[in-house]
């Protein structure tokens, strides 16, 4: 469908009031469901998980409950224009992870942009929640932000904006692999972006094997020559352009078999021309891609967007809600490398039977993936022994 | 009905993992709706918002969403259980906000009881909320927590624990004194417990012109002359006792028309037979009474409890849903005095009608009370110019 039906009316009309509500799972009718669910009934309840905090999983909804967190400064394309409007986005992602998932969340905006004042909050609140999904926070403070929560919180933390992305992409990747006949060992991959999808995208590619990756940030290609490269960028420079490529994105793309946009450059047609026989190119920056999808059909076999209205959408709904799923139904004290590539597989598995060049990732509205993800995420949880169901 | 009809099993199946859902208030079903609730749609909103933050109280949910904050340290009549524990009653408050006055909330249960700590994180946390309902935290450091909270935040913020019971506690005074044809100017009133009830009831019954206060703390009767008085019960001291009696509840209730307990200290029935005659009995401590009031009733002409099963049931219930509401539908910036006053007059306005011995307060379950309760402080709101509905 496409998105001209879609008018700012219908947009600003659906997000009226706020797109989320609380409801209570059980109807309050008499006075019999009032001293259950209020006093004096539910002291019985407190008194019992004050005696066995673990009973607090059974008769709560905290760890079951994904808080999704933002300070707004990396708002979609939008950049940092703060907390509360970015609080539209956080509903969204609560919208969705219900929809998919069936799981309940809360969006937290927080007005500090101070990385460790942001750790010390969710600390000070974590008998609240069960899982956090961090969101749209600027790079590199997201890559401190995230790293720091992992370590002060025991439950599992995710900043969907990398590894949501980065699942979606590698998903996607072998999928354009396999209908293209091709092994991922053996392509050569672009990245154009160096922010918080850039440098995860380029971690979870190297983790699964594909052969070499090259990223550029605004100063063109990272390479373990350059000066001033903070911490990030610098472990990036190790772990990738295994050949010591240097200069901007025309020297990176030629030859390359795979361009992977993930910042707002632009990218002339004439670029792609320079790459590989029948490269893949996904242009993923939304709603303007990198290179528009019709323009980069000409050079390319296959072409992956962002948007909703042309095939071979990459989009992170694929990805988060069932990772969620799987980490909670398992119980995880932690998200792994493993569990974000079994998501990647799971994705893939979906359309497996039905890879095409316009369909190399399922539909984002397609209701199998997420159970498929959680499923295999709940496995690889078990796996890595970061599972404690067992033991609840 | 009876609370002897609800079995420890089905009080643990009614909190079977918690007792709040959080749903999307329009499902996803096609492209098109998520391109309206999440990218690229969701981008506009957010701009706009961006642009000018007051959208952001037509656009999302936080200005109608009320945040219900606990540490755990008084919960109920279990004492500082913890973050973890308290969580089921906050989950239980957001059912009733929700089932009686369609209010959205989200349990913020706080792993610290450090004061400046909690104001410092709900300070950061305010973009993601509309008001704070406290609830369930110690005494004294209640009162500093609510007076900081109110100097940090433009938002309503009230603990529930001091000033819906007080609320509730008045507007029964009134109806107990209506079916007895007596005027409140002339009555003078004994409360047992000087924590966050007791201190806000004295307070409330003082500002709605009843005679005389007596306060009593595990001490005796708290009165100027006394030492070591925190500044709490100081002011306490100034507002309340004007005969400036002294002694323990034996010498408080001598001659007293009326008897509030609010602390878990007993009271015999012989204590009651030397109040003036036919007086007025509040024995609220839950789930047991201080006295109970198949015994009050020997003495006393109106008896009242927290309790389902006995008639007169004084529960917050009846106070905090409309309070909240009725200051949200102002966009009240705060909750003042007259607003809590108006509050009680319109409960007791439900039950007006039908005032007898056995019916000094409406049913907690009648859904008439909060509606009026909320147009109620809504005025008020505008009355004492905190309301800024006007300018939305």
């Amino acid at each position: 469908m496409s998105q001209a039906q879609v008018s700012d009316e219908d947009i600003f009309h659906g997000h009226e009031r706020g797109k989320l509500s609380v409801a209570a799972t059980r109807p309050i009718c008499e006075a019999r469901d009032l001293s259950i669910a209020y006093t004096p009934g539910v002291a019985k309840v407190s008194r019992a998980i004050a005696d066995d905090p673990a009973l607090a999983a059974r008769y709560t909804w905290a760890d079951r409950l994904v808080a999704v967190v933002s300070d707004g400064t990396a708002v979609l394309g939008l950049g940092d224009i703060g907390a509360r409007a970015s609080l539209p986005v956080m509903e969204g992602k609560s919208v969705l992870f219900k929809t998919f998932a069936g799981l309940d969340s809360i969006p937290l905006v927080l007005d500090t942009t101070d990385v460790d004042e942001i750790v010390e909050t969710l600390v000070r609140l974590r008998p609240s929640f069960g899982a956090v999904n961090l969101e749209d926070v600027s790079a590199p403070r997201c890559f401190e932000l995230e790293a720091k929560l992992v370590e002060a919180l025991d439950c599992p933390v995710m900043h969907d904006d990398q590894h949501g992305t980065a699942i979606v992409v590698l998903a996607a990747l072998r999928g354009a692999a396999q209908v293209l006949g091709r092994d991922v060992a053996d392509q050569r991959v672009v990245i154009s972006g160096a922010g918080a999808a850039g440098v995860a995208c380029a971690k979870i590619l190297r983790a699964a094997g594909v052969g070499d990756v090259t990223v550029l940030d605004s100063k063109g290609i990272i390479h373990s020559g350059r000066d001033h490269l903070n911490p990030v960028k610098a472990e990036l420079a190790e772990l990738t352009n295994a050949e010591g490529l240097r200069g901007g994105i025309a020297e990176a793309l030629r030859g390359a078999d795979v361009f992977i946009g993930l910042s707002s450059s632009r990218v002339d047609g004439e670029l792609l021309a320079t790459m590989a026989p029948d490269p893949v190119v996904f242009a993923l920056s939304n709603p303007d891609p990198e290179v528009h999808p019709e323009v980069a059909a000409r050079y390319a076999s296959v072409v992956a967007t962002g948007r909703s209205d042309f095939p071979n959408q990459i989009n992170n709904v694929l990805a988060f809600p069932g990772v969620f799923k799987g980490a909670l139904d398992a119980g995880a004290t932690a998200i792994t490398e493993n569990m974000k590539l079994a998501a990647a597989d799971a994705i893939l598995s979906v359309a497996a039977d039905s890879l095409a060049v316009d369909r190399i990732v399922p539909s984002p509205l397609d209701e199998r993936v997420a159970p498929e993800v959680a499923a295999a995420v709940a496995k690889a949880a078990e796996s890595d022994g970061v599972s404690t169901s067992a033991t609840r």
